[in-house]
Order: C-alpha cells, then structure tokens, then sequence
C-alpha cells in the first residue's frame, strides 16, 4: 500500500489530522524514568499507548536519540517496532532531515526503510535532485522534502528571490520534475500561513507535512483553511512539546491524551 | 586549543592537508571482514593503523554507520575513541550534514561534540543561522556548513540566482555575520574548481573542506591553486573511496597507505 493511501485510511479511522513528534529528551522525562536504561522507548510507549486512537502517525525526530549514541538509536529502533507491532496502520514519520551525496543519501535510505523500516523520512533539498534519487527507489515509501521550515531562520535563505519566486517556491516547483513525484510531500510550518496558502496553490494534491503548532505558537485555523487539499486532505499536523511534555509527573500518558484531544478536535472543527 | 590550531598543527606535522573519508560500507568490505560483527571499526583501525601519519584529519560520515543501526552508532563511537585515544593530535570531522530548527539542532551539538567528541560537524544551511547557533555554543569545536557540493545535483538549487549572486555565493557570505566566524569553515566541491576559486575570493582566510576528489575525478592541480589561503593555507582535502577500496584482499590496509601516500605527495606538488 501507498504511503498516501495508507495515510488517507488511517485518518479517516481516527478521524485526525495530528501526527505527534517523539521527540523525548532525556532531561524532560518524568524524574522516575530518568534513571531507566530505556528511558525514551518507555517513555514513547507510554505517549504511544494513551494517544494511538487519536492521530495519523507518529514522527520521530532523530536528533532526540542520537544524542545518546547507541543507546538512543537502539530505543528508536524499539520504539518503530512497538509502532509496527501493535499499530501496523499507523504510518511512522522518521524526521531526520538528512541530504547527502546520491551514493550517501543510498546509505540513508537504507537507513530509514530498510533498517528502520519507516514508512517516511523528512530530506533537505539543499544537494539538489540528485540526492533525493536514491529514497525514490523504495517504491512504498515517502519523503517530506523541506521546503519553507517553522523556525524564525526559515527567512534567512529560503525567502531569497530567484527571479519572480522565492527560494522555497522555486524548489517545490521543481520537486515535480522528480519522476515518481507521488511519493513525494513537502514540509512547510504553520509559523507561515502566508507561505503555506501560496505553496498549496503551487502544489494543489501533495502532501504537507505541517510543523510549528503548540510550542511554536503556530495557528490553527489558517493552517487549516490554507493546508488543506479539497480532493484527498494531504496535511499532516505535527505537535511535539505541548503534548508529550503535558505533565512531568506519572500522569505524563493521561495528560498527553487531554492534550492530543484538544488539537484533534481543534483541528476537525476548522476542517470541513 | 582551537580547532584551527589543532589543523594548523597537524598539517605542518605530518606535511598533509590530505583527510581519508572513513565510509565504511558492509558489502564492499574485504570478505574476511564481512562477518564480523565489528566489521565496519576492524575496517577503520585498520585503515588509521597504516595512514595516520599521512593525513591531517579523518571524517566518518555517519550514513555508513547510522545504515546498521545502534550497531553501527556503536562502531562509530569505537572508532572515533581509538582514534581520540591513539591520535589526539588528529582532528576528527564527523560528517552528518544536520540541519534542524535551534531546539533540535541542539541535540545533534549534543550529538556531535559531547556524546561523539567529534572536533568538527558539517552542517546544512538551508534552514538559516538560527540553525546553526546552537553548534556554536562549543567553543572549542568547529562547523563546516554546506555550500557548493560536489556532486551533479549540486548546481539545482545552489546556483540559482539570488540578485548579482549565486544562491551559495549568498549563503557563504552570510556566514560572516555570525558572532563567531572563526569556528566556522564551508565544504566546496573540487568538482567545481571555479566556485571554488571565487569563494577564496568571497572568504579568504575560511576552512574549506572539499570533497570530489578521487571517484568523484575533481582536478588536484586546480583545487590547490584556487583553493589554497595563502595566511594559513586553510584546506583540508578529502578522499574517501579512492584510498579506503583500494584493495579488497587482506592487503587493504598497505594499498590504503599506498594511495594516500599517492595524493598527499600529489597535494604537496602543487602547494610549494
């Protein structure tokens, strides 16, 4: 099955739009956990098992395991496992930003859907075309190319006008030319509804990865009314911190639940 | 001491300014080495065993290792400790190419200079300063940001025009702005030995690494010619799967030393 089409089921099944970020750091967690060899892979079990009925898909960012070497990328694996084991309908977003050289980004991809067995990976365009090849070859997989990102840096490069279009414009245009371009979606923060309705006008049936609400302060209701592709949705909306740091004490998985229930509906009432 | 230092040091001492890509990739292996659980660090000490006296720094590039998983992290932290143990005097250059938003890009610091001990990360621009402050706050580590890349993809996007400039013309420029500039060099190609000639122009007394030599065929004569800061000569040239693949029998190691010996001596005739 189709990313999207995998996609498109499970958000219709949970009714939701809400991807939740794994992104757990050490120093974060809940104090009983932090002695846990395990800490982060219990800790997303616990996010995991209080919030699955609630969401389309669950994205990890990598950052928040390799910072603990081995061990942090042994939880990830544990963590995709757990995904795969109990939700195999529930697609996993690795968010690794990685872009290298074509023979490189072969090793990464290897990395992301054969190693880790992710249904996704979010990659920087910034080596061009040829890097995002080698991730096009595994025909059920998807990337989320980064094309206007929720930082206040975002502005720095990615606004750069070449010609009449800017940067990130000129980019996602050009994403198209790729040959499998259904396999291929586009990150862009709700921190820019501006820049998120121009790019849905450029590309009307692509998925948009969507972070930037919650901590970020991001808003809702345009990412909505702008994001939104009317024939099959195509957004994906990433919260992170707000939810799976709810609580710092035992409740940690209730609270996390509260919270993904308000972005949920949040989220459903602005749809339609 | 400075990262700077610490190159300066090194290049004078071993008369290189020759660094080995450590890109160990399982099925290119010698086949004595293939079952080994440990195969990817017998590789690389191996590899250091018989060139350390020839090169002024090594770069692992993390997609070789992060393909195995926590495994292969494993095998990157063994061999970057054995060569921080064997060789402190060596810089080592971790070759992650990361770029996240500040919150994120924290971990991968995290990642790179306090979990791995790496001297040096490169580092994707395209998400903006904000991006890459958070690597800074190591004072005493460096940063190599992406600008004109080696590979054919290179020129999508890096060369579009951004006014009078090219889009990596801008972003190497920019660089400067930053508060700390001297922990920061940029990776240029020496597949595009004119980029790199106007960049020494833009950037006269900046790191360059570059990559492209060897399997890529960039052209020796003209990477020093135009890459060389005359100050404080300021490049570390790389080679990975030339010196690495020389062999693929159990004399991989003297093969390895044979070429290095080969480009360093090649480097050496072109700098007087």
């Amino acid at each position: 099955m189709s990313f999207r089409d995998k996609l498109c089921s499970i958000q219709k099944k949970n009714n939701s739009l809400l991807c939740i970020g794994l992104d757990p750091e050490l120093n974060r967690l809940p104090a009983f956990l932090q002695n846990n060899n395990n800490a982060l892979f219990a800790f997303n079990k616990a996010i995991i098992d209080a919030t699955s009925d609630l969401v389309c898909a669950y994205k990890p960012n990598m950052a928040f395991y390799e910072a603990l070497g081995a061990n942090g990328l042994k939880q990830l694996e544990d963590t995709i496992s757990y995904l795969k084991e109990k939700h195999p309908d529930l697609p996993v977003i690795l968010d690794g930003k990685r872009g290298d050289i074509g023979n490189t980004a072969r090793l990464y991809a290897q990395m992301a859907f054969s190693y880790f067995n992710a249904d996704a990976l979010t990659v920087n365009p910034y080596l061009g075309l040829d890097s995002l090849e080698p991730f096009l070859k595994y025909q059920d997989k998807f990337i989320f190319v980064l094309v206007r990102t929720s930082n206040p840096g975002a502005k720095d490069f990615q606004d750069y006008l070449v010609g009449q279009e800017k940067l990130y414009q000129k980019i996602a245009v050009k994403l198209k030319s790729l040959s499998n371009d259904s396999q291929i979606g586009i990150v862009v923060g709700a921190t820019y509804p501006e820049e998120l309705k121009e790019l849905r006008k450029l590309l009307p049936q692509t998925v948009f990865l969507i972070p930037g609400l919650g901590t970020q302060n991001g808003d809702i209701e345009k990412t909505i009314q702008y994001g939104i592709d009317r024939r099959a949705e195509g957004i994906v909306i990433n919260v992170s911190r707000t939810i799976i740091y709810a609580s710092d004490k035992d409740d940690f998985g209730q609270k996390a639940r509260e919270e993904a229930t308000k972005f949920r509906h949040l989220i459903n009432k602005y749809r339609r």
